[in-house]
């Protein structure tokens, strides 16, 4: 393989795919960038066996060929070098050359026939979602994705499409994110698991304009933006009827400013042991336009009043993880949001005070 | 002690006392900030016992008297409090109430008369030098301090002031830097060796405009920048006399660009494992006007050339840790330097082609 392309255009892929090279792998092969060259492209693949990361981009094509190259060398190499212009050969011993103004690297390949090939996706169904759409509606779920590989099923969120109405939805076992959108226009119906660690890569390479194609099968999904493509397995789980566990009734409901409630609940976290259910925040409220937030622990405690815009119904209180609150009020756009509690230990439901295109349900913990 | 204070002053002073809170210490004392309240003035004090510093600032003291707060704490709180205005009241119980807006928090404090008196500073001598001055002669000779403990005389550099002269050094064996700065007014001669951790320090309470004040006494340094006081234990070594091994000849002297030198030897350090002497960054003078810089490891090796604005001397093949030259490099901000080697295990001397306020040396790795 012999190649000349520009560094920014380069540095750009290496960027991208490497988010898809396995960091810690035992084989070092999954540690490296395929370069491919090919018809005046150059293409570049990162693979962990799960999610495949793939880039593409104009050079000009010397000799045509294929090499693996150590990625975490590649990228540093590259940002280093001096000119805009860097050249790229191997032989057919993988001795790689990669050259630049007055500086060269002579580094050692791998045989790139031994890489594992990315799945074929045949897809069945093609989705067209703005891409800056897409982006916020992972960002306000994907907290609630669990990292606890003994229940697989929680390990992704469900894409779920009817019509013109997306939806993605992730559950924990302890909380639920639900994000809904509208388009203007009809997608294909889809229901899949797209595991966390692939949500979060394509987050990654989501710009703020343009739309990105998202292709189905059942056991992969393709995402589609401009020159970069993203490949990743399925969770090959069923998925909970969360409309089931959203209550459509309250005891106590409040308006807050999104803000303040946030800045309260980190208040109470500076003293709260993380995830040790012992130490609960408790909110408290009274009838009165004061909603009381309380942490008590063996470092100290810690009192806080939030003014609320609105209040109805029954007096509560009530314990929680504080941290569930954090992940949720961050991300939540909106100035003010409701919040529903059905007594001390019914599910508690947050939504902007427009719109119901965000929900989000916390269990509280018993005392 | 009950006060009523700003929010930022606050947060300000805690910011520099807290650089000299010991971060693992076994005495719980040491991980606190030191609270007095007197005179409508509040001062803060951080101090593992080598280096304190304390800062004051004006407050509303409503009850005078003092508490330890642990550092970490007291910071994270003082951060998220939601007004700025912030109260602090302890009782005889060490019990600590801080308060702001709505928020308030309860902890425990610690007796403030176990905590370890600063030393007093009864100062023989007062140099004042320009604050934007003296923080760049500590960035351009702290890396040459060494860390290594066996050696004490090497964890600090020297301070030597003469008539209107004042001089910073640092050496750790294998390398030396100087730093020399002359001033329009006399100061007082001082020879003194400050610690690495306190150079550190002086560093980080230093601005860009204004004076610091320097005492000296046998034992310790003070320090006063506005508000900002910091002491620190001297060490009483001897240091080196270095002008003796400052060479007055070269065999090979050259005039190069300071950004691409720096460069090329980054890309050498891709490939170089830190400080490992086995793999050196090699420098070829051929009599020509490129400087080789090349590297070989097991990885690979890189080869760069670099052009010399200017060329005296002897051919030469030379061998050196890359990452002394990376230090220096990296603080130097004139344009281009002079290199003066001695043969291939004689030491070399980088200086700015402006002046010679700036010496450093480097001693080669022998082949």
């Amino acid at each position: 393989m012999k190649i000349v392309c520009s560094k920014s255009q380069l540095d750009m892929a290496i960027n991208h795919v490497q988010k898809a090279v396995s960091v810690r792998s035992t084989l070092s092969l999954l540690d490296s960038i395929l370069f491919v060259a090919k018809d005046n492209e150059v293409h570049l693949t990162g693979y962990d066996l799960e999610t495949g990361i793939e880039v593409r981009f104009e050079a000009d094509v010397i000799q045509e060929g294929e090499i693996l190259l150590n990625a975490k060398m590649i990228a540093e190499i590259v940002k280093k070098l001096p000119d805009e212009t860097i050249s790229i050969s191997s032989d057919s011993q993988f001795t790689t050359i990669i050259s630049s103004g007055n500086s060269q690297f002579n580094v050692k390949g791998l045989d790139a026939s031994d890489y594992p090939q990315l799945p074929e996706i045949d897809a069945n169904e093609k989705l067209t979602i703005p891409q800056s759409m897409f982006k916020e509606m992972i960002s306000q779920t994907i907290f609630a994705v669990s990292t606890d590989e003994s229940r697989p099923a929680f390990n992704g969120a469900l894409l779920n499409s009817n019509s013109n109405v997306v939806e993605l939805v992730a559950i924990d076992g302890f909380r639920l994110a639900v994000r809904v959108e509208e388009l203007d226009y009809d997608i294909p119906d889809v229901k899949i698991l797209i595991p966390g660690k692939a949500l979060k890569n394509i987050q990654s390479i989501l710009g703020d304009n343009g739309d990105l194609e998202l292709y189905t099968t059942q056991n992969h999904i393709k995402v589609n933006v401009g020159e970069v493509t993203l490949i990743s397995r399925l969770i090959q789980q069923d998925f909970m009827d969360y409309h089931k566990i959203l209550p459509n009734t309250y005891s106590t409901r409040i308006e807050i400013n999104t803000k303040d409630f946030y800045h309260a609940v980190e208040r109470a976290d500076l003293i709260l042991p993380n995830q040790d259910r012992r130490y609960p925040m408790s909110l408290k409220f009274t009838g009165s336009q004061i909603m009381n937030v309380t942490a008590t622990t063996n470092v100290g405690n810690m009192e806080d009043g939030v003014e609320l815009n609105y209040f109805d119904g029954d007096e509560l209180e009530i314990d929680f993880n504080q941290r569930y609150f954090l992940d949720a009020l961050k991300v939540i756009n909106d100035e003010n949001v409701t919040v529903e509690f059905n007594g001390p230990v019914g599910p508690c439901i947050i939504q902007p005070v427009e719109g119901n295109y965000f929900t989000y349900l916390i269990l509280p913990l018993r005392r």
